[in-house]
């Protein structure tokens, strides 16, 4: 790939963002599935909702730049999902297989809250400030839903898991 | 993997943490090569060695809990530095690949901002004064890195890679 500009960069780390969020919405059914406290399996439903909004988004900013939303497989957000989906199959106590799925969420919010904050930069940078204005709100609720599942895990569920140690 | 208690669960991310750590220690002078700005070289020759202290560290916990230090590679950091190491491999120009580079290290230390963060929470819940300090002083220092890292792209690097676009 080419890269000759701030311009070229950005798109390439849109695309890898698009690919990121796809792969997310296919994989949290599955995630969502194996949760047992009724308040993370509602956290992670309504953060498929907000991943949907977050895809739907990323095609505005393209469409802005007169680009087609296209997606570049993200492999860092790949390896983050596969090692996730290791962990669903661990024979785990329920508690415990929750506290390891807010884990491995925490791991998928904290590699969007780095890659959204590239290219909010870049927009930034580039004056796109309507581009930048979106990107910051993705960023923004990606923030929130990890602080949302480290709640989770401080008030709850690792209080539950440790009963069993 | 049979995980029955939040013990279970924290060592296995202690191994997945000891695998992560080893395997940015292989990546890191690659990256390191391929940089231009001074400032950044400077920021990631420092972290390098932070890394080193950080794996020792985490013997220093294995050996706190009598247990001998282990790898459990680790898939999720695994495809972070794949896909970084795909960016060093664009044709782009000195001041872009930085700026690439910056993108692609911090969500490394997302990566492990988030790790640490779930093993320092699980040592507090189980009483494991020494072991939460210990874990604490990574993740701050990961913090920073990542802090320092933002520092550089939003006042320098990028804005050189602009005058491109």
């Amino acid at each position: 790939m080419k890269l000759n500009s701030l311009h070229d960069l950005y798109l390439s780390e849109l695309k890898d963002l698009y690919s990121a969020e796809n792969q997310i919405i296919k994989a949290l059914p599955k995630v969502i599935e194996k949760t047992s406290s009724p308040e993370l399996r509602q956290a992670l439903e309504s953060h498929l909702e907000q991943t949907r909004a977050h895809a739907t988004r990323l095609e505005e900013v393209f469409q802005m730049h007169g680009e087609e939303p296209k997606k570049m497989k993200c492999k860092g957000i790949q390896g983050v999902l596969d090692e996730g989906e290791d962990v669903l199959g661990f024979d785990a106590t329920p508690d415990v297989r929750d506290a390891a799925i807010i884990s491995s969420c925490q791991r998928v919010e904290h590699y969007e809250i780095a890659a959204y904050g590239s290219v909010r930069t870049y927009a930034e940078q580039m004056g796109h400030d309507r581009a930048a204005a979106i990107l910051q709100q993705t960023l923004d609720e990606e923030k929130e839903a990890d602080e949302k599942l480290t709640d989770i895990a401080e008030s709850r569920v690792n209080i539950q898991a440790t009963r069993h140690a």
